[in-house]
């Protein structure tokens, strides 16, 4: 039986990282959300940068960048991070990404054994694959700006339920257990639940409604982003090849 | 109307971070708890050390010395951090006390605007207080070595939902919307919504079942522990006269 755990932010990482484990990355809201659609829209990769000078460098050599800062795209860029600004004219491209939190937690995470992306909109996808590996799993929710939030514990509860429910994992840790008990309380109307927490006056604001049902809503795609020489591409048993032989050279 | 933010770990307490907070430490098993005990039971101050080197130092010039890690007291000393043992022969005495995680967490908020001690034990004492101060309010809970934890959480929860209660705080942030949430499905049986965490094999090996009953125990005293030159001290009207003067001297 594997273990889950649960890092409510990306301060809390360093404690959980165990180089062994799978790393669920989530920024519902909205860059883990919006890189599951990109690859579902025929986007080749998503490059995840941690710096709005890594990004303009990307860009300064043709590629599309997105790029987002405290919820709103910088001008300069192609896109923000909005999922519906990932659905068109991305066939084969590759896509670059920096967000004001999501884009960080994945690279933290990147030494661990696989770092793969998880949003509602490829829940069942992901759960299933992970169901299958038979390895610990830290669901590190990216927060924002350091601090807890709502919508990635929600999705940690639930993919923690799934996965109890699966057979797959034993709820030993508090984290994994809290963040479960919280999704139960907001499973019958997740977008209310939500409305009813700090982000309400965020997003309200941003007007970002549409987006956040689109967030919200389950199992979308069956693509797993999964970090391949520090890109995101759609998991494949090629990628899961080459990964399991760079681990391995690695370990020699 | 004031704020009210949780730090579920002292890892993301640099975060939150403010130095015109009150800072509330809690350790409900069982640093703070035992703090509070020591105090009520006449003790004149509890010095929290973070280091068991520090501890040593003290217990070498006379003092009484308490030092746990990994949830048992460490032989050379004169106590672990059950409360029980804080009941007895501490008249007017200065205590200092080392623990694996509380007594880091205090001292990490050393440099707030006041830091004071939560537990279940001085609950409404310290909510009544809090209400009055018209200052924003952190939370820190002080977690197992940096990790979440559920207990600290409850604790967080149940102040979270008093203070709005009382009107004295709005509930804005994910955080301590969140605990709340948590308090609400354990408060009619905390002791049972305990065992059934992570804790429960971790405690239940130690025997702490009447620790745990004794800590998860409301309003047993009147006193709040206080940071005052490095010591927690009882909460009265000369020690709050003292840490205002100093206050204005550091901001001259």
């Amino acid at each position: 039986m594997s273990k889950v755990e649960v890092s409510f932010t990306p301060e809390n990482y360093h404690v959980y990282e165990n180089l062994d484990n799978i790393v669920v990355v989530t920024d519902i809201l909205r860059a883990t959300s919006a890189i599951c659609t990109a690859l579902h829209h025929g986007a080749r990769e998503v490059i995840p940068v941690s710096t709005v000078e890594e990004a303009r460098f990307y860009k300064s050599k043709g590629y599309l960048v997105g790029a987002e800062r405290n919820g709103v795209q910088l001008e300069e860029f192609d896109f923000g991070n909005s999922p519906y600004s990932y659905m068109n004219e991305l066939e084969d491209r590759s896509v670059v990404l920096t967000t004001t939190n999501g884009t960080k937690a994945i690279n933290m995470a990147k030494n661990s054994f696989q770092v793969v992306v998880g949003a509602f909109t490829n829940f069942t996808a992901l759960a299933n694959w992970l169901s299958q590996q038979e390895r610990d799993i830290l669901i590190l929710c990216s927060g924002w700006k350091g601090r807890y939030n709502l919508e990635d514990t929600l999705f940690a509860g639930a993919l923690t339920e799934r996965l109890e429910q699966m057979g797959t994992v034993s709820l030993t840790e508090d984290s994994a257990l809290s963040a479960k008990y919280l999704y139960n309380l907001a499973k019958d109307d997740p977008y209310k639940f939500l409305m009813n927490s700090s982000h309400r006056r965020r997003l309200k604001k941003l007007n970002l409604k549409e987006d956040i049902r689109y967030c919200l809503s389950m199992d979308n795609t069956e693509i797993i982003p999964v970090l391949h020489e520090g890109s995101l591409v759609p998991m494949n048993d090629q990628v899961l090849e080459e990964l399991r032989l760079a681990a391995e050279t690695a370990e020699d």
